[in-house]
């Protein structure tokens, strides 16, 4: 089923991001910006562009998909028939967001029983849109449209490594994190769905995060995959549910990586 | 004598700007980037962009303005005439450019006997141009062109801080980050002078960095002031010779970061 559908699977993937673009941008470095709280104590705000995205993109989704699922950060999990479900994280990158950095993203994943098989990481601002799936590996923008393809970097000591916070996860994985990144060539911060892109680009090399959700990293797994990277969990398992992720360009220098994430 | 001159100037620094972006863009996220070491030991690279860059400016100089004296961070200090320098960072952010994040920027500079006269905070890959000086203080691009204002916040704890690295200079200097950064709301990493376009546009309200160069600051300097903040060093002294700096949205919320810096 899902060959036939491939080239129209894309095309509501598009047509996804095109509407959480509208639905987002009137409110990125706007000065009416609502913000609430969903942790207690922390702080990971919601914005109403974040909603308002989410929603645009169901509706796409009611009109062209209706028996597909539907997993979304914002409104939870809607049921299908096909055995397909869409991931979508309207805006990764909330503090991002709202501190007015170009790299947060709207992230759409469409996943099957094996784990995301499409994805999309789109920069609204910037007009970047990051694809990747059977047959498109791709970034198109202001700039025109260029294929992704990942780094042969194999050595640590000349490989880039990003991750979105300095204080990563709990202290035994900041230790796991700092290992690596005292092996790397240069650690990065702060670039949020960006720093996958970047993987599959072939700018870095590796990204570093503990506590995702599923709806954080099905994106990036699909683009990184289509690009000749690969994305496990620190045990080197599936990471499509979220959890420590550890994105690599390619094989080796992802086993090495992972060799020192885990203590040795 | 700057009176009388002021949109000529205003002419040339843009002019300049649209030199080095079109000097840089070939190389951003190029495959061929060359990139060599400019420290010992360190990982400063510059790449041919880089100076690309500051030659497509100077050759703009040369023609329109030979009477100013210019400081450059790639072929150093050139003699004028006029009692005015520009000061000019090509690429401001290596690390990020070769790490292909899109918030390096192009920094230039008028500068008199007093400080900065008019500064302007160019990003090439997004195509947004942050400016300020005396009846200018904008930012242009893609969407438009809006008025630059630093926000109102006076109270650390809705304060937004950036840094560019966590490691910030030495650990006496980190330990006053540290005292700010536990104060306030949120702090964030990595977005190079980008950060301090954010304080001009009103997104966040402080930037705290040590160890920069003269050419790394003048441009923001001119940009935040003329958006309403200030930035001083950490003494709260002028900054326009790099070091220790200390970039605020208000006089206020200046005030209680210094304190922290230093030590009470």
């Amino acid at each position: 089923m899902l060959d036939e559908d491939l080239g129209r699977l894309w095309q509501v993937a598009e047509t996804m991001a095109d509407a959480a673009r509208a639905a987002i941008l009137p409110y990125f470095r706007g000065v009416a910006l609502e913000t609430r709280s969903k942790l207690d104590g922390g702080f990971d705000p919601v914005t109403v562009a974040d909603r308002a995205a989410e929603q645009a993109m169901r509706a796409v989704l009611a009109r062209e998909r209706p028996q597909d699922a539907i997993l979304g950060e914002e409104f939870g999990a809607t049921p299908g028939t096909s055995g397909l479900t869409w991931v979508l994280d309207p805006i990764d990158g909330t503090r991002g967001f709202i501190s007015g950095t170009p790299t947060w993203g709207v992230l759409i994943a469409l996943t099957g029983a094996e784990g995301p098989v499409l994805g999309l990481i789109d920069q609204p601002h910037i007009g970047e849109r990051f694809q990747g799936g059977p047959g498109r590996a791709l970034v198109s923008g202001p700039h025109g449209e260029r294929p992704l393809k990942t780094r042969a970097t194999t050595d640590l000591d000349a490989a880039i490594l990003f991750t979105t916070f300095p204080e990563v996860g709990t202290p035994a994985e900041r230790a796991a994190f700092d290992r690596v990144s005292g092996a790397v060539q240069l650690t990065r911060y702060g670039m949020d769905c960006y720093a996958y892109a970047l993987v599959a680009a072939g700018q870095i090399d590796l990204v570093i995060e503990a506590g995702l959700n599923a709806y954080d990293i099905q994106a990036p797994i699909a683009v990184i995959e289509a690009a000749g990277g690969l994305v496990t969990d620190w045990q080197g398992g599936k990471a499509h549910d979220g959890g420590q992720v550890l994105a690599a360009a390619n094989p080796r220098i992802h086993a090495r990586a992972l060799a020192l994430l885990q203590g040795s």
